[in-house]
Parts: C-alpha cells; structure tokens; sequence
C-alpha cells in the first residue's frame, strides 16, 4: 500500500478508536472502517465467519484465542448507534520474525466490490509497521489466486506445508 | 506421546525449572533435559541456530520474538556449572486454535540419535495441554519425510501455503 489511508474523523474516534482508518469504498452511502482497538461482540463476530462458511466455534475460546493475537482487525459499517462488523482479519505471530494470518472473512454482502484486497492491504502494512519481516498464510484451493495476485508467493522453494490436529 | 517424560531430580530444578523433563537418551554419560523456563543466552541460542545453517540474526529482535512466542524449549545437555543448549524450538499461535512451529533445531552433534523426534513429541504434547487444537509448520523438501512419518498431514484438503515478505 504506497498512500496511507485516511484517518476517520474526530468525531468517530470515540467508536472506532484514534488509529482507525477509513476503508475507500464505490458506494457513497456507506463509510466503512478499519480499527484495531474497536471491541468486538464475540456473537457477532462467530455469525460473521459463520456466513462465510465456517463451524461456530465457543465463545470462550474465542475470547482466549483473540487476546493471545497478535493482530486483529475490525471492517466496520459504520452507524452512530450500531456499527457493524463486516469484515475480519486475525494474526497470530512474534511480531519480528513471522506472523501468520488466519480468520480473513468479508461478509458476503459486502464481497465482490474488493473490500478482501483492502482487508489483505490492511493486514500487511500493520505488519509491517510492526517490523514484521515475513508473513505465512494457508490458502485453500478457491482462494489461491485471491492471495497470488496480491504477491503472495506460494511455496517458495518448495516449501510444504503440514498439520497436525490434537483430537 | 503415550507416557509422560520423567520429573527432572528435585535437585536439578534450580537450574532447569520444576516443570523440566529429562529426555531419553540412548548415551547413558549423558543427561539431556527439556524445559520451557531455563532462560537462554541469546547468543548461544544463535550460534545453535547457526550450526543448523540459518542466518544469525540481531540479538534484539530475537529477544523481543521470544517474548511474544507462545511457547519455547529448550533442550539441554545437563552440566552442573555450565548446561548446553543442544536443541531448540519455538511456537506462535494463539494456543486454542492455532499453533505454527518454528526454529526447531537439533544441533549436528547430536543428531541422528533421535532427539528431533523427541523434540517434535515434546513441543505437541505442551501445546496439547494448553488445549490447542490445530498445529502447522512449514518443511522444506529436506524434513517433509521426518514430518510425514511423525504423522503430519501435508497439504490436506489441497491447502496451499503463501508466503509475503516485508522487504
């Protein structure tokens, strides 16, 4: 991302935190923003990645993963009684070395007008402004060409990756 | 890991932590031990790393990386005046549902005796006890065998793994 995006106003900082950022958007109607420090209803947030496909998960594992985050980032349609939360992204990682990204959701609603390409923009310069030298993601196969037209490179030099699950 | 590894000697605990194992060991002169607590000198955590043949990298920015790991061991070769950090690794995640290995490292010395195996079985046996449920990492063409016959799955379900870089 070579221009920063713009601040929100000082009026919504109260909502969305003195850091957030507006996410440019092709419908007028809608203002839509980026925060890191905007709460999350952890019910809102499983109904998010439930829509886009995923298993509910307990909200109390939910709440521990989320503190034990390294990032994580709000898309909020803005409203002055009730913003929504329309879009997500979650990092895990040392803040140095690696930080691997997981939970990137847009609402289906909001998809097709490149609100994922923003969120993925947004990701990445917050890593790097964190001096976050390398970042890991695991695509499944529909959305491989989402992240390679973006510059992801998959598998450098053959790299494999594997998983072991605890159940 | 069907069965715990034994309690290190009550003795012992001072330099390695009450929670440190000892790992078995074919060499019966030696005495090798698992901990997550003995602090380690960075620059002989480096010079592991670099016997493996990574890049050493700033002492400061691995400090601050193992800070925010989720969970590091170190495994030990046992002297009562000077222990030597023989073997290494380290995890990020969020420790409920994701956990990504990385660095893991056995110094040439001392392998080909097993203690990777050891190590690999340690580091999921403590993530299973902090109730992670899934763990990744990513192989390179040289380990994939050494993952694979440890029960890794590799790729499932088509997963691609991409890779972003800060610089």
């Amino acid at each position: 991302m070579t221009q920063p995006l713009p601040m929100v106003a000082e009026s919504l900082q109260g909502l969305y935190g003195p850091e957030a950022r507006l996410c440019p958007c092709a419908n007028e109607k809608l203002t839509l923003v980026f925060s890191q420090t905007r709460a999350f209803d952890l019910v809102e947030l499983e109904q998010l990645l439930e829509a886009v496909g995923w298993s509910r998960r307990p909200v109390r594992r939910v709440r521990k993963a989320l503190t034990n985050s390294l990032l994580k980032v709000g898309l909020w349609r803005h409203d002055p009684r009730v913003p929504r939360l329309i879009g997500f992204a979650r990092c895990t990682g040392d803040g140095v070395f690696e930080a691997t990204v997981w939970d990137v959701a847009v609402h289906p609603i909001y998809q097709g007008g490149g609100l994922g390409r923003q969120m993925m923009d947004y990701v990445l310069d917050a890593l790097r402004e964190m001096g976050t030298e390398r970042v890991s993601l695991f695509a499944d196969p529909g959305v491989v060409s989402f992240y390679q037209r973006q510059g992801w490179e998959l598998e450098p030099q053959q790299h494999r990756c594997g998983f072991w699950y605890s159940s």
